[in-house]
């Protein structure tokens, strides 16, 4: 299969558009675990409760790839996909704070795939170094961050210390060149701009239902 | 200060309004911390890297905020959201699924609040029931559930089990009145249009983060 074919800037393409095509990605799984070859946009946003407009919105930046009266070949599609997202190649990933939330993303299968390896999980407090986590990892000293980023070609760093610890953390990943930084630690992180750096706020999700509790559930 | 004036149809906004509306709550939120007492659309989008025109857009859904050339007030925009959101009074949560990410959830600091109550942790595991969470909450019995949500009058309840028992779990959910339900367990989970049921996709912010370093980082 060809590789995806149209220019894009960085720059236009809108977060939401990235997270949209995770989401897609996830349904053309689903269709391909069903064995359906073909769907079109509309079937897609009918299935799964999407906007067809916006799916072919969001695919257009990317190329040409469904056929019109036709749609879209599943198979085709998870590949560009799949391509666009980067998930063609695997990256790798360490962990800092080896507490209950750093311990369950390390085994958690919603985060570890194919295209993304946790190599490592570290933490500070002697009383966890060397002890296993459920995903068969051995927790590391934290002092060894920059040594086993470059030993082990770590790319992503995950930050799941507490707050105060965080930045402290964030800092050392940047120094250690890692590429970009997750942090779940609710607190703002902060680097250089050569450095990606997202945080993720599991609150949003809660207060998303809070608002339909309140104001009535949507149709 | 008075409540939120005008009508709006639950339909008319999108998730992604929601989560934005979250998003600005914590901007708000650091600038009542900074002492900070009005800030206008152009500020917040520079200050916190947003769309100033989707700022004014968002809010406009529910009322008239701002003062022309002046901006929000800090704390009755916060105010707003809060209501707006449904954050102005306490959700009682139950956790089913005691392993790493259900304990993390449990006392992770961005999940609970003031608004968010977690009343319960659940599980099946015999040797599991009676263990303390770090929180502070001894893990009940999820047999229990039903029995549990309406003693401690619990609306929302968050699957944090293995996937294969998620399903399970949810109908339980259902069965015992709650009215919405988060699910983090890797695999979708269904039920009447009655109860509001969401997905979190943890993969989605890792598959961010490598669609730009595939293709460069955004300036």
């Amino acid at each position: 299969m060809p590789s995806i074919k149209r220019q894009f800037s960085v720059e236009s393409i809108s977060e939401l558009t990235i997270a949209r095509l995770s989401i897609y990605l996830r349904c053309v799984d689903q269709l391909e675990a069903l064995g359906i070859e073909t769907v079109s946009s509309q079937e897609l946003a009918q299935r799964f409760n999407l906007n067809s407009a916006q799916i072919r919105k969001d695919l257009a930046y990317f190329g040409e790839f469904g056929v019109r009266g036709v749609g879209y070949s599943v198979r085709e599609l998870r590949h560009y996909l799949t391509e666009i997202l980067g998930l063609n190649r695997e990256h790798r990933v360490l962990i800092v704070g080896a507490g209950n939330l750093g311990t369950a993303l390390c085994h958690y299968s919603r985060f570890a795939s194919e295209s993304f390896l946790v190599v490592a999980i570290l933490d500070s407090d002697p009383r966890k170094i060397g002890e296993p986590t459920p995903g068969g990892l051995l927790v590391e000293d934290a002092s060894r961050l920059g040594e086993i980023v470059r030993q082990r070609e770590v790319e992503i760093g995950v930050i799941t210390t507490p707050p105060d610890t965080a930045q402290r953390v964030c800092d050392q990943m940047v120094a250690a060149h890692l590429r970009a930084v997750l942090n779940f630690a609710p607190v703002q992180v902060k680097g250089p701009k050569s450095v990606l750096i997202r945080s993720v706020d599991l609150k949003v999700h809660l207060e998303e239902l809070s608002f339909y509790l309140t104001h009535g559930m949507p149709k």
